[in-house]
């Protein structure tokens, strides 16, 4: 936990931002997987340990601006809670921890929310993610689901705090990228022929475990690398399989790390892997090169494209110019991800808010294929934390879908991408710090080349 | 996933049982835990399991016992899905494999309970877990919160079948049981001073991991034994401590193994460890030695109450007759949780039913300190799979409250307890088939006297 002036200070910014009205804050539940009590991993929702630091299950907040009140909802430990779950400080303790004075208890809320309306003060809340939030929403302010509609001021206002990493945020990321590192350095150790997918999976998070830290998100573990979002870890590695690891630390403060690498199950990546990967390091190494303040997301993203269709041109995948095809979207066929998006106490930071704030400053996004999966678009500034991730797949049933289609027949060669139907796909990943006049690299570094790959093998 | 023909039958059997109407399966859905993309790991319901076999999110499913049908309701993949989570089956494939030949889109699942109403079926479900149950009710049944009542009928016929194990559930649960009991093992070889508790639950679930599974419920490793569901594993281990595992794996069709281990983290326990040790080994062996068809468990938790303390006398920390001691609850200062629970797809089986009908046959259950929290009481009956988790321990905040309202006083030394306060706490656990003519053990053996546990230090 950061010390109490942080909170208070992000709290004393927020409240200017918004001006007037009350400001209610849903912290998380514990959830039950199978039944009540047996519930899976518990995280607090990342705006409220923003705000409020605790993460702790049955808390909500109040920030009413009108009456400069800050109060926390929840409920005493009861002798029983303790015998179960240990000794723990009270609410009021944990409350004086970041720097608030008024705790109330839970059942108390519905009473200060109605005076508020009474009042005609304004309740502002984010959008809800969890069915839990829903049902407060509908039990505290009798907002049915349709009619919960979240603030764009709150949003906003957040967002404009939370996009801007502090020096202390940033100390804290990088541990996480540290131990992300970690478990990519051990996964490229570990990767082997005849071995199961979930014995390479089971190594790389036992780093993360054994370093007091948790996962920032489900991992990807696999020889289906084309899939973008695999989770499934049940398959046999064999000789000739690319493997591809998306997996990320998340430190008990809650901040996160994500890195991708992709690892030939052989000692070595044959030929025809190795062409394919140094196209993707290219596009991995110019988009690094070009981070700096003040370059849209897009424009490196499109540069990113640029490389991919150049270098797939040359290999016979692609044809035409090269403008041309990322301009009509060609790329995607191979690329159909975006190249990266922020990351702080979420590893989508903020995605829960809509990234056309988060990402796009409010500006309307693309709906093309490929592009519309960039998460973020908007003119870089210091002090933004995000991901660098390009990658190139063959999906089998993209391709057959689009060549039936006869989609950008002007740019794709699918006769020859039919022969890389077996390929799988890559993707390598690394997070950077905007600075003032560039770029920072946060955590370790985890190989990148075929010759880094290789040397851990 | 079992054979159609078992899904088939069980539903048949539970068509019966229940005579008449309509019966609503809620599906968990996949649960976001910082945005609504980021899922924790995907667990189905246990019910859901148990009749429909299928570990998917996003189904429902309806039998309707007056039309004999049985209809899951789910939506197709979309060639988006597929480019994102790979290729799968499609619905109607899925639910082939469970013998299930009507699927529909769940957009339909509200008119079929519209007219299911209008026909004056009665709709049975069971007690909803998860917020998004309740606003399923809510939202296709058009029941408010309150008046979400399950059905006792549906939960007297699913815990008649679901009690009752079958010889494919045994195995599937005997898998479990070996995996966990690799876990424990791995743990008692790793305990040692000056690492973190987290370290060594890295370990403990890395072999879950590695062996395919996932975790039966939240690893409980620690020093504070006594706080008996302690999910913290931030202390660094110290020479002089017992260190407490409870801890499962949950194979992939979704049963559990739960069992629990204590460990002197030096290398062999020290004298005074040793004696209330040897108590709980007392505890337990004599217990699982009660287990057969015809015991009610309510009688075998007495006895490994009365052989607490028998033991705790001798050592001087209880006084007066033992039976009247239990008979009074005395024995629950030092032990104040049950002596086990059914275990299954859940590792407290179907708790989310209600103990009083899986564990008490409807029968009440004591109110009475320590006793309330036996989750199971009635008569042993062949098939039943069952825990033996005998425990003793010293909480401090316990020990300081009874001896305050001279609770027991009759029967404990209060002097004498003040200097246990820094003993911790001792489980040892394992699971049990009831037999024909007695119990079998599920898994391999884990340690259990101290020379046992000794061996592996």
């Amino acid at each position: 936990m950061f010390s109490k002036e942080t909170y208070m200070q992000r709290r004393a910014m927020l409240k200017k931002a918004i001006g007037s009205g009350v400001v209610l804050f849903l912290g998380n539940d514990d959830m039950g997987l199978n039944y009540a009590d047996n519930a899976c991993h518990y995280r607090q929702d990342s705006t409220f340990l923003y705000f409020f630091g605790l993460p702790f299950a049955g808390l909500s907040a109040i920030i009413d601006v009108d009456e400069d009140e800050e109060i926390i909802f929840g409920d005493e430990l009861t002798i029983d809670d303790i015998i179960w779950m240990g000794k723990q400080p009270t609410l009021r303790e944990k409350c004086e921890r970041v720097g608030i004075t008024t705790s109330r208890p839970t059942a108390e809320i519905t009473k200060y929310l109605h005076a508020a309306a009474q009042k005609g003060q304004p309740v502002h809340y984010l959008p809800p993610y969890r069915p839990e939030h829903r049902i407060k929403l509908l039990e505290w302010l009798g907002l049915p689901f349709a009619r919960q509609e979240s603030s764009t001021s709150l949003i906003r206002a957040v967002v404009a705090q939370r996009n801007y990493k502090s020096e202390e945020e940033i100390i804290e990321i990088e541990k996480a990228c540290n131990v992300t590192a970690d478990m990519h350095i051990a996964a490229t150790k570990a990767v082997r022929p005849d071995i199961y997918e979930y014995e390479v999976a089971a190594i790389l998070e036992g780093v993360a475990f054994t370093a007091g830290c948790n996962l920032s998100f489900a991992t990807i573990a696999t020889i289906n690398g084309q899939t973008l979002h695999n989770h499934y870890h049940g398959n046999k590695i064999k000789q000739s399989d690319l493997f591809l690891v998306d997996a990320g630390a998340e430190t008990p403060m809650g901040y996160a790390g994500d890195m991708s690498s992709t690892i030939p199950a052989g000692k070595t990546f044959t030929a025809r892997q190795r062409e394919i990967y140094q196209i993707q390091n290219r596009m991995h190494r110019e988009s690094v090169k070009a981070l700096r303040p003040g370059i849209t997301f897009a424009e490196v993203y499109d540069l990113s494209a640029r490389i991919l269709v150049e270098g797939l041109t040359q290999v016979g995948l692609m044809k035409g110019n090269p403008e041309d095809a990322v301009r009509e979207g060609a790329h995607a066929m191979f690329y159909p991800h975006g190249l990266g998006h922020m990351m702080g106490l979420d590893v989508h930071d903020m995605e829960n808010l809509g990234e056309i704030w988060v990402g796009y400053d409010g500006k309307p996004k693309s709906a093309q294929f490929g592009r519309r999966s960039l998460r973020l678009g908007r003119m870089l500034e210091p002090g933004f934390v995000l991901t660098i991730e390009p990658g190139i797949y063959f999906i089998p049933e993209l391709i057959d879908k689009w060549k039936a289609e006869k989609k950008c027949a002007d740019f794709i060669n699918y006769d020859v991408a039919e022969t890389y139907k077996d390929f799988g796909g890559i993707r390598n990943e690394e997070d950077y710090l905007i600075t003032p006049d560039g770029s920072r690299r946060l955590g370790k570094k985890i190989p990148l080349t075929p010759e880094e790959v290789e040397a851990l093998r």
